[in-house]
């Protein structure tokens, strides 16, 4: 069985076929966010801070971590920047961190100082990428995102995809880092745009689960790009993934309904043990006029809670849930 | 390609793995409805048709029409009361039946007073099933849904369930009747009882269309049984029973959640024809509190929208769309 496994300084967590969904979230990432990229500049954290504690509090599993704020010269400025934002989001929160980086200088200066386990998110299959960070997925023992694009581009025939997440893999094995500690996104295209998009993640998921044995990710709302009511598409779009196999993906935990689907999900696919999230988060759920659920944010797979032998701590309230 | 053709008196509806999931309308069912099946009893057909026109309303591909008002002698009464509750909803609304019940002999009163092509729910693996309604389905020429229980009952065995269908399927031909006119429930479980439910439904969904080529259907709501927020366990579920190749499911249409799930499920698996009916429905979705949308309905595969190809009458509003 495929494990990987995250931790924070004090929680680990582990990815799998027969785990909760992990949600990671993507909140904290200037890109696209001019008000938060230009105090990050300025050394305010005040965003940050409040995205990381609002998305710990609505279920995130692991929060990623980006400050990618597009300067002259990310080479220079972003590895601080990026340790800054680490530094202040690991003594906040206590899930497991993505390090999110298109700089390698700033990759390895948070691995530096990351606690626990992080993710590192990511490489690619250009060539350069796997020479540079490769060694430090391998020197940091570390699992790794791994995008299946390369110098070409983002290959449109699902085929050419799996092809370069298998080189990926192989080029991991290479330099001694096991499959478990590569975690693949197949690349979201817009349902809007490409017909055949959800198809063709269904069908690489089931490739990469039984024939690379990997774990997978994406970033989860590419897929409602363009169309209107994005929330009812990506609701319907995580069942559907993780119906084929996929083990997490970089979402906004902040959005009910979304985190309801993976809720419901996990109950289904069997990974929500005597449903005990769902219990605990929509025991006292009264339908609003949409007959959407407004619940008590409950952690997807937060120790002491459904799943709570996927973390190191036991019992709390899920001893007394049981006694009572 | 498997196509289960059903018909009302004008409209012809397919169902297959490329045709947008078929919600069949469960509401007009007096089981466990003790106040409709006095109405009914006493020839008040008000709750009838306020149900079948609502079902339409928000979306039903199909209404099922079941008079089991648990008389005496059903087989005295079932037979007559069907025949009038069925011609007053063909007469009413213009969608294909499903004619629901457990009395031969109602199922067989029914078939002759039906107008295009119903769909007989239902027939099992018992013996004495089998006899009793494969001479009716071939004499009249109708689709099936065939039930994977027998004699022994609903076996816990998803291997048998299998099995059990395959020899419904096997009954059939020797009577003529094509597998593509089966189409097959196989069983849904209440998953806060069963915690394999979910995984037993999907991998019995895969082998009943790559193994067997048919149809499939459900009672869908059978798998929130007995939990808190039933609709989210629901609209999960749906996502992940089409994306294992359901094509059908037994439920109630006017509960906006579900419904947009399946039009969610029926954009990412590709048969909501560049995603009209999707916008169609939700492109002036403004979100609730809750975050879940109260849209228009628009039905999921009427003739007209997106999934106008599947019905006889073209153009209407799709065409002034196109040009639109």
């Amino acid at each position: 069985m495929t494990r990987t496994i995250v931790a924070s300084a004090t929680r680990e967590i582990v990815i799998g076929f027969d785990q909760p969904f992990c949600v990671i979230g993507e909140r904290i990432n200037p890109t696209g966010r001019k008000k938060l990229a230009a105090e990050m500049v300025e050394g305010n954290f005040d965003t940050v801070t409040k995205d990381a504690l609002e998305q710990v509090a609505a279920g995130a599993t692991m929060l990623d971590v980006n400050a990618g704020v597009t300067a002259v010269d990310p080479n220079a400025t972003e590895p601080a920047l990026l340790v800054k934002t680490l530094e202040i989001v690991q003594n906040l929160v206590d899930v497991p961190l993505s390090i999110d980086s298109s700089v390698s200088a700033a990759i390895e200066a948070a691995l530096k100082v990351a606690k626990g386990r992080p993710l590192v998110n990511s490489v690619t299959g250009e060539e350069e990428k796997l020479e540079a960070i490769l060694p430090l997925i391998k020197k940091y023992n570390v699992p790794v995102v791994a995008i299946s694009n390369d110098e070409t581009g983002i290959s449109m025939d699902p085929d050419v995809r799996f092809a370069v997440a298998k080189k990926i893999v192989e080029r991991c094995a290479d330099f001694g880092i096991p499959a478990h500690d590569v975690v693949v996104d197949p690349l979201v295209m817009p349902i809007g745009a490409l017909g055949d998009a959800g198809r063709q993640v269904f069908a690489l998921l089931r490739r990469l689960r039984e024939e690379l044995k990997v774990n997978t990710t994406c970033g989860l709302s590419n897929i409602s790009f363009g169309l209107p009511h994005r929330h009812g598409i990506n609701a319907a779009f995580i069942p559907m993934v993780i119906g084929a196999g996929m083990t997490s993906a970089i979402m906004n935990p902040c959005r009910p309904q979304e985190m309801e689907a993976v809720r419901g999900a996990n109950v289904l696919a069997g990974t929500d043990r005597d449903c005990m999230t769902w219990i605990k988060t929509y025991k006292d759920y009264k339908p609003t006029e949409g007959g959407h659920a407004v619940a008590a944010p409950v952690a997807v797979n937060a120790p002491g809670e459904g799943a709570a032998s996927n973390g190191r701590r036991r019992g709390g309230r899920e001893a007394r849930m049981a006694r009572g």
